[in-house]
């Protein structure tokens, strides 16, 4: 049983979901672990990560149409922390709702992730943003 | 220090909780770990997995009324992404909400939940649905 | 490679984000332990674990404010679930959205934390609580 720890840098074109799937599961495979565990750690506190539907693009556009509804952007008439934007108070919120850690099993050398599903690194923020994901993964 | 991997299959009835703290506990006793993580992962998009109350079956269905205001039921009207079904894209925004995965500590040979904490697997679908959890225990 | 389970105990003022940063810091330096993954477990069902932003305590009230908006207090009239008083069943909800689990890696002897987040216990309740949070550790 060994560990390896790494970090994913993705650059985000502001407000979305942005699919980083690909990018996982790449770095997952230099390591050769056949069986083991995958943690995920977003660093930031108004990105976050999530595993959904990676079909239909319409689905990501209605997640953020929602979370939009839960956490509208606002100013100080809405919160009490507002200099940093009138998007800022709602990603810390959109971001609580989200999260910003994933664990997922390795099994066969292979993420087990069901069919359907696709891991993001979701912007809360409007503008682009360089943001990074902490990588532990353990097994054998 | 060893790993088990594995699924559970859940039948579900169709939308709320259901009650998944017995068929986990009982999986894990077959693996006799002492301590350890249990890390449970849901392939699914529109089923999720939460802890919460064990106790008054009432707790559950104030959650699905409250999940049920939070992302309503909706068509085109509502949503984008509407096709598989009024329920389908709100399901996949509660899926967000609650989360597809749980980290469970293992001390003393059991998991280390609280007096009043139960494992759900949580259906969003109103119609059943065949669900699978990956199971990933690490531990001696 | 090893493992460390323990406990920690938090107690609340009440309702709101309490800081435990530095108490799972301590922790975990006590545990020598370079490399290697964190995980804690809320064992309550009405107190969560979030990370969120570790400067501007503001965004801790705004956090709460929004919390009230997406899970109102209520009675009788509002949630089927309302003899333990009017802040509980607002509780298990809050406690849903926001998440019971956290899962850190540790890379050179540090939580791998960005420069922004904190490790916060959320008590969802009006009153003061004991809460509980169960820790395991893996590395080396």
């Amino acid at each position: 049983m060994h560990q390896i720890t790494g970090f994913l840098t993705v650059d985000t074109p502001g407000l979305g979901l942005l699919p980083i799937t690909r990018k996982v599961v790449d770095w997952v495979a230099g390591q050769r672990v056949q069986t083991g565990l995958l943690t995920l750690l977003c660093q930031h506190t108004s990105a976050s990560l999530t595993i959904q539907e990676n079909a239909d693009p319409d689905v990501r556009r209605d997640l953020d149409d929602a979370f939009a509804g839960l956490a509208p952007p606002g100013g100080a008439e809405r919160y009490r922390h507002h200099l940093e934007g009138p998007d800022d108070m709602a990603a810390h919120i959109r971001t609580v709702l989200s999260g910003v850690h994933l664990a997922i099993p390795i099994t066969g050398g292979r993420l087990a992730l069901g069919t359907w599903q696709g891991i993001y690194l979701w912007e809360h923020r409007r503008h682009p943003h360089r943001r990074r994901i902490a990588l532990h993964l353990m097994g054998e």
